[in-house]
């Protein structure tokens, strides 16, 4: 008798936290709207080629996978909602210009992605596509940060970071091609004697490489780091390009604090291709928003277009915040008489909460505190205040 | 290059139509709360003996099947949340006396139920579980109705049944033990002449088995029915006994038309115990909402519960409906000069849409209508009208 056993890192969500999820969730998408994003809905699974198309191997691992009935092929659960939202964008809207859209629905994980994560979560996002200024970037680091805020997270942090540099460096050295995942997680988790000995796993590394990825292990802090990453990195080009697009956005957001980390590469999936950041505050053990420039996706639907965006889950949000505030409710007798259900519509119209207890039942609720009750009173059904 | 390709019968949703979608959803799950119901979110996918217990051979057809990678054991992705939110009343909140549970979410088929239905659904729904008697189904039922009327439906008709019924009458003849599928099939399409022929396909049917039969295939009209069946069925203890229930609810709700097919035994997934209800609108080809009482799914959880509610797909109600009203915008020029984003400020958060024009950016809108722009006039930022 073991079957309301629920798979590991599935949950169900009760009363006063999924209420207060629905709340979040109204309240970001009113948010986007103001902005004028436009919501969409991608399906909850598709074919696994479009479901991963310029997507890296970690979306890859992390995607259930099922057959199609009715064609056979292999079909994924959706383990990120941005690559479908690109779809849309470049396949099936079509428009030229800038495109604001914004969407809010359940992704599911293989595997959770950290021992305290959950495999199912409640991914909202909002994406600019169409738009390479760094304009775009603005207002969606903007809109992450109002996001957070209107949330009631206090005191968020805001990481900045760009993965050209780490790539620049990277394709500059011909021994360390296929190699982007394994450097990327060295430099990620700073492991410095890892780098070290680097030329003794890895044949024919250039001693300037292994310089260059030393100084980048140091290169973290607040705004200054871009100064220094120009005096003591190589100067490639695309390296050089990469540092210019975060400092313009720092200069363009004069009243944030931000920190850099040059050798964090972002734990995405993947498809980030210039300036990447995400939020972290007190209360959350990773981070609460990612986002960042991914141009290109659209290319494997035909369409390559420039994008910027952020997505954040949910239900992590809301379950690292303050207990939900419980609504009060109306008790109610149970009955059919015309008075008695024109009191219940008119209270229900003004939005009221009213139970009606059904006859002999007790009732406990989670959701709500019944604070008052309706009464007949003197020939008339009346309001009034649990004692 | 056909990645932008979608699996047969699943759908993007597109800005407009999204919208309105989520309007939907939160009118409805706005109104069960004014009842009192809770909002709980079961997972989208559990192992498949959880999903299917209690429920018959349709639903377990309908579920797409994945390997869960922690535990080796078969998940299913659901294709109905009634058995979940089962599952959460009878183990999870384990409450004496009444629970009202309300949930929206996304459902998978793995078939389309029919040749115009999609295999995705935004499934949203209302149950009462803990109170077996007829006041827990009028209140469902009202809150249906009441569900179709807020989203502008307009002359939706109430189909009322038992599936009680045809069950008596095939659990009276031993000959029928396990036919019960085919039988119910037969009755909902009213073959006649292969319910005449049951006797040269089924051994040993008795003739009176057969009469019933041909009886209930004629047995649907209004109320009028119920006695109709008393008159011609077979005495049967639960048959009478549906009748009672059903004569019970066209009573309490005079104001309603009803019709009733006593040999339709409902296309649920079987776990229909006592009346069970569909609404119809013209527009829609098929229920756009199902409910009924199951007593008795939370028995394999553990704990048998009377319960009765009902839901409806969001997205097929929202198809079946006049076109969306588009939301009108303001257009503002790009900009980070404090006015300008003090004037954004103020007009988002009065709740105004308010587009800015990204530089060199045309742009199209599919949800926003854009009637004003926000102008630079004499020193001060003001909305004017577009000529």
């Amino acid at each position: 008798m073991s079957n309301w056993l629920l798979p590991e890192s599935l949950a169900d969500i009760l009363p006063a936290e999924a209420r207060r999820i629905e709340e979040l969730r109204r309240n970001l998408l009113d948010l986007y709207r103001t902005y004028g994003f436009e919501l969409v809905a991608p399906p909850l699974v598709e074919y696994i080629d479009s479901l991963l198309s310029g997507t890296g191997s970690a979306l890859n691992l992390r995607t259930c996978k099922l057959i199609d009935q009715l064609s056979g092929r292999t079909m994924g659960v959706r383990a990120d909602m941005t690559p479908q939202v690109s779809r849309i964008d470049a396949h099936l809207l079509n428009r030229e210009g800038a495109t604001r859209l914004c969407y809010c629905g359940s992704v599911l994980h293989a595997r959770p992605s950290g021992l305290l994560s959950d495999r199912e979560l409640l991914q909202i996002g909002a994406e600019i596509f169409g738009h390479a200024g760094v304009e775009a970037d603005i207002e969606v680091l903007e809109l992450a940060l109002e996001s957070v805020k209107r949330a009631g997270v206090k005191e968020a942090r805001l990481d900045l970071n760009h993965p050209g540099v780490v790539r620049a460096i990277i394709d500059s050295d011909p021994a360390l091609q296929g190699a982007e995942e394994a450097i990327s997680e060295l430099l990620s988790t700073k492991d410095i004697p890892a780098i070290n000995d680097l030329p003794s796993t890895i044949a024919g590394v250039q001693p300037a490489t292994v310089k260059a990825l030393l100084d980048l292990a140091s290169l973290y802090g607040g705004p200054e780091v871009i100064a220094r990453a120009r005096a003591v990195l190589p100067p490639l080009p695309t390296l050089l390009a990469g540092l210019d697009d975060l400092e313009i956005l720092v200069r363009a957001l004069p009243t944030h604090q931000f920190s850099i980390d040059l050798a964090d590469m972002g734990s995405g999936y993947g498809y980030h291709s210039g300036v990447v950041f995400s939020i972290y505050a007190e209360g959350w053990h990773d981070a609460l928003v990612k986002g960042g420039r991914y141009d290109g996706v659209g290319k494997a639907f035909g369409r390559s277009r420039p994008a910027t965006g952020f997505s954040l889950d949910l239900r992590k949000l809301s379950a690292g915040l303050p207990p939900a505030t419980i609504a009060k409710a109306i008790r109610a007798p149970w009955g059919t008489d015309a008075a008695l259900v024109a009191a219940l519509r008119q209270l229900r119209g003004d939005g009221e909460i009213v139970v009606q207890v059904l006859p002999g039942q007790p009732h406990r609720l989670d959701e709500f505190t019944v604070d008052r009750e309706l009464v007949l009173d003197d020939g008339a059904w009346k309001v009034r205040a649990i004692q």
